[in-house]
């Protein structure tokens, strides 16, 4: 066992603070990794405060994870100290289940282990990235490519991964539109990567005042929600909406964006049940679906297409003792657009 | 003009009668038709009952129409005196709009015309098949091939389509297991044509009242939706579930019967707004769709699939002054499957 500093809430609701934890011993198939940066999730503050019902404390939150290897276990194949890897929002999974064997491990039904807030194989609570190093299976690491820097790789994790498997298994590419309903943490992600696989772009934001920044990001067009004039101009547009907000919205109203046999996509989601008219989808042959992240060949795909294409998040660095203040910012939606932890200040 | 016997509605909510209708001039690429039969479907007591909002007076309603040519236009090339010929649920679109350029004329945007309770590009009200004859452009009629009997190709022409469109377009066939939800007018086609396409098929019904009949169409399985049980133990297993009925259906329940990345799809739909928790969707990168009946290629499509399987619906043949009795027995569930008035009768 290794006794490592993290930053953990000791009970929901209570500031995070500093404090020390234990990682297991690196086995036979695990990886050692000494953690540069952590990227700070919306759904760190959701299970940090038992937003998503009862939690595991103390809680080290963290899951979107940059960092290298520094020590291998004696049957690891696919890395070797001094790697650029990164680690998301899994760290184990059963392996044998239908989805786990078709690479979507964030689906396992046999019993997926979090990265933080869930209980190991072994028995042990698992703790995030907010902390100076982790032990993980290899089979859950992915490789950094050497053309992302590790602070700006870091959100991609579960920024990057929410927002490409989406936007490539609806389509989302060259004579295609795509929306991007919000600008934040996952929303400027979407922005990048639905642009970078060649479809024309739009971002539908409360209002116009992330325009310049959405444009620079690389849409092609921004739309203020809040001015019912977006829907009447743009009634039967899109190919395909990316919903990344948890805001509940009139998907009525959004679906009457999509075009004939389009699709209303949502990665960020309500947590009360919505409202929906059924004729909204069966006019028009529409789609409204769900996805959430992606597995871990998409992943590591994800991160091969960002390093391509030079795409990292826009994220803002801070110290381990801000974690308490970015929280409240992301809250309050004042953030362009991730907090990025610099793990040597745990 | 040709006055013609049919069967109307002469005010919203008052009984069909019999009355008389004119039918216009055959066109240059118009074709006239002996209707032969025309099968009963659940929205024409729906628009009939002004129950979709205000309505044209008086209505014949009808949009499984079968029938036989009679006369042709000096341009019609498709069709000839003799044909044995079927119209559904359009009767003209625009033709230059996105959706009817690919075939989705049934999403026309440039004004597509309804068989019944529309205006013609005449300018005058279009009549339905509950009537001895109508008058249709050729480019949307199809062909009834050898194969099929008239009387069971009508209702095809809405039950069928409206069923092998999405079951086609969400991929059922062999190696997939589908539900349908509902064994009535569309269900009971949409049970044959799943079966007929390959696919591993089981019926959710209220109750087991129609098991027997479920399996002789050509289902696997078939579960009672009133027994908790059958929730648990489906749990995953459907590819794709195509619901038919209009009841509010607890749809977070049905959406967990769906495997990872499998698909719910909607062409019954309640009345009113349905709640759904859109967790149902993003675990499990799950699927809720709408589908409305389909183009007219894919109708011929659909036709020639079907007398190919030797598909015809189950029908209940009625005289036109049962029509109003029929209704009730509609709205009642009490027909095995659908209702087809031999217009003979009219």
């Amino acid at each position: 066992m290794t006794t490592v500093s993290a930053y953990a809430a000791p009970a929901a609701k209570a500031p995070l603070e500093r404090t020390t934890i234990q990682r297991r011993p690196v086995g036979e198939f695990d990886v050692l990794i000494d953690i540069k940066f952590a990227g700070i999730c919306h759904s760190d503050i959701h299970q940090a405060r038992e937003g998503w019902g009862e939690a595991i404390f103390p809680m080290v939150p963290g899951h979107e994870i940059a960092g290298v290897v520094t020590e291998v276990g004696t049957g690891v194949t696919k890395y070797a100290v001094g790697d650029r890897v990164g680690v998301g929002c899994l760290v184990d999974s059963c392996r044998e289940c239908e989805n786990c064997k078709v690479g979507l491990e964030q689906h396992c039904t046999g019993g997926g282990v979090g990265t933080y807030n869930a209980i190991g194989k072994d028995g042990e609570p698992t703790y995030g990235g907010y902390s100076e190093k982790v032990v993980v299976d290899e089979n859950f690491v992915v490789r950094i490519p050497d053309g992302l820097s590790l602070d700006v790789a870091a959100p991609l994790l579960c920024a990057g991964i929410t927002t490409y498997s989406p936007l490539k298994h609806w389509g989302a590419g060259p004579d295609k539109k795509v929306a991007v309903i919000g600008l934040g943490g996952l929303g400027h992600m979407g922005v990048k990567i639905a642009h970078a696989l060649g479809a024309e772009v739009t971002v539908l934001s409360q209002s116009l005042r992330k325009k310049d920044d959405g444009l620079k990001l690389g849409a092609d067009h921004y739309h203020a929600t809040s001015d019912p004039k977006t829907f009447e101009e743009l009634a039967g547009t899109f190919d395909l909406i990316l919903s990344t907000v948890s805001a509940p919205l009139d998907f009525g109203a959004y679906l009457s964006l999509v075009k004939t046999g389009g699709a209303l996509v949502n990665v960020g989601a309500p947590e009360e049940p919505i409202s929906l008219n059924l004729f909204s989808l069966i006019g028009g042959n529409k789609t409204l679906a769900g996805s959430m992240i992606g597995g871990i060949a998409e992943t590591q795909e994800m991160l091969d297409f960002c390093a391509e294409h030079g795409l990292g998040a826009e994220i803002e660095l801070i110290r381990a003792d801000q974690i308490n203040e970015a929280y409240e910012r992301v809250l309050a939606s004042d953030v362009r657009y991730r907090f990025v932890i610099d793990t040597a200040t745990i």
